[in-house]
């Protein structure tokens, strides 16, 4: 299981003083690009290669508030479906023991005119080991 | 049905030319607080009143991808249901005849200290006459 | 001078309860944007046309902080100089008399590979009408 | 000299394929908040300590855009004259080697209820033991 982390930064807070629910989306793509670079896989992508993941859908469920001073651990799982990768997300802070978010993201792999290519060799060949658990914290 | 139009800000693209899909989350929340702002019921909210409609979940789907030069027209439903209130969202390009994007999200209202509270009264009132149609485009 | 106006979003804010201040630049840019707009002058710039007023600084003095509850004009003047365009704008809150900040951008037209490139005549005849007044609120 | 360094979000690039200008603003936060906490200084601000560095001004001049498969370098020096805080900072490519872009912001401590503040004793005396060189890369 994937798992990122890094602090939050200030301006993801909003006037609630917690995390602006829309930078969710964004933490739950932090996570995806460190998980292509830290797999020795961000040459199959945009920039180094014509192929981008869309994103067809999202969702996201909150439990808990994140605070600026909050560290956040994302867990991640990928599941290729045939053309499509399935990413789901478990969001925690360092001060929670249970998870305050979980999402998921369903990506199709599209060239630079927004065409559905191909996925690149080394990405596919990734994907397919991933494991997908019945359950999911 | 209520209906939010505005232009895309050439911030809210991204390197593939599009709107980042975070921000079609931020356009839903826009356009509930234009509902708020037309139906002269900010003063139910933050900061005029210590309620704030905190977000339980989103989704959305995404069909075509929205350029710098689109215009968007939202058209939004509410739904009441006990003390959860349910937002659909249909978002449309001036380009095409079909939505682009759909979405939901789902809130519970709480104070500034994160405790479930009631709806004001005004806002609960007029949250009951809204229309959630069988069919959705 | 043009004017700009718009709510502030909620999105825009940060957890002092104020518009976050790097939002004061996409601010600048939403009313640059508006500009060649309402002009009709869109046709002289990305995506229609292959020229992007590529940013060379920009500066921002904060006087009073914005709220979410304010509504925001920009006034804003232009200036051509050879190939350099400034503008200056001045915000103000609905609340305020004075200006709650100031700024002002410098730019320069680039096409898609970041090369130097000529204004389009339209906007640069247009750029040579416009006022830049000694003295600014 | 204070470094900070960090990849590029996928969600910090424009239509143009490069680090939106606003975003520059951010990473200068970026690398104050990540100088404060390497620091041990994390409790002498805001959510801990009723003290914000609220921002007086911005400044950025660019040089060269930055890409998504950047990795960048920020260089960051502090001042303080009487109340003020003064920071500068140079961001660096990997792929250059010179800075892409230059900026300042001036801060002045306030509480929550935006009045002028003193700064925590072991903030002020950090501060005073930093050096600002006469040149600046």
């Amino acid at each position: 299981m994937f798992e990122y982390s890094r602090p939050i930064a200030y301006h993801e807070t909003d006037a609630m003083g917690v995390v602006h629910h829309s930078n969710y989306i964004r933490l739950f793509e932090d996570c995806r690009v460190a998980y292509l670079r830290e797999n020795n896989l961000s040459d199959c992508h945009y920039p180094d290669f014509d192929m981008t993941l869309a994103v067809l859908s999202v969702s996201c469920e909150h439990r808990h508030p994140l605070y600026f001073a909050d560290n956040i651990k994302v867990l991640m799982q990928a599941r290729l479906e045939r053309l499509k990768i399935y990413f789901r997300y478990a969001i925690y802070s360092t001060r929670f023991d249970i998870a305050v978010a979980h999402g998921q993201t369903v990506h199709v792999p599209v060239n630079s005119r927004f065409n559905v290519c191909r996925l690149p060799k080394r990405l596919k060949l990734h994907l397919e080991t991933e494991q997908w658990t019945e359950t999911w914290p």
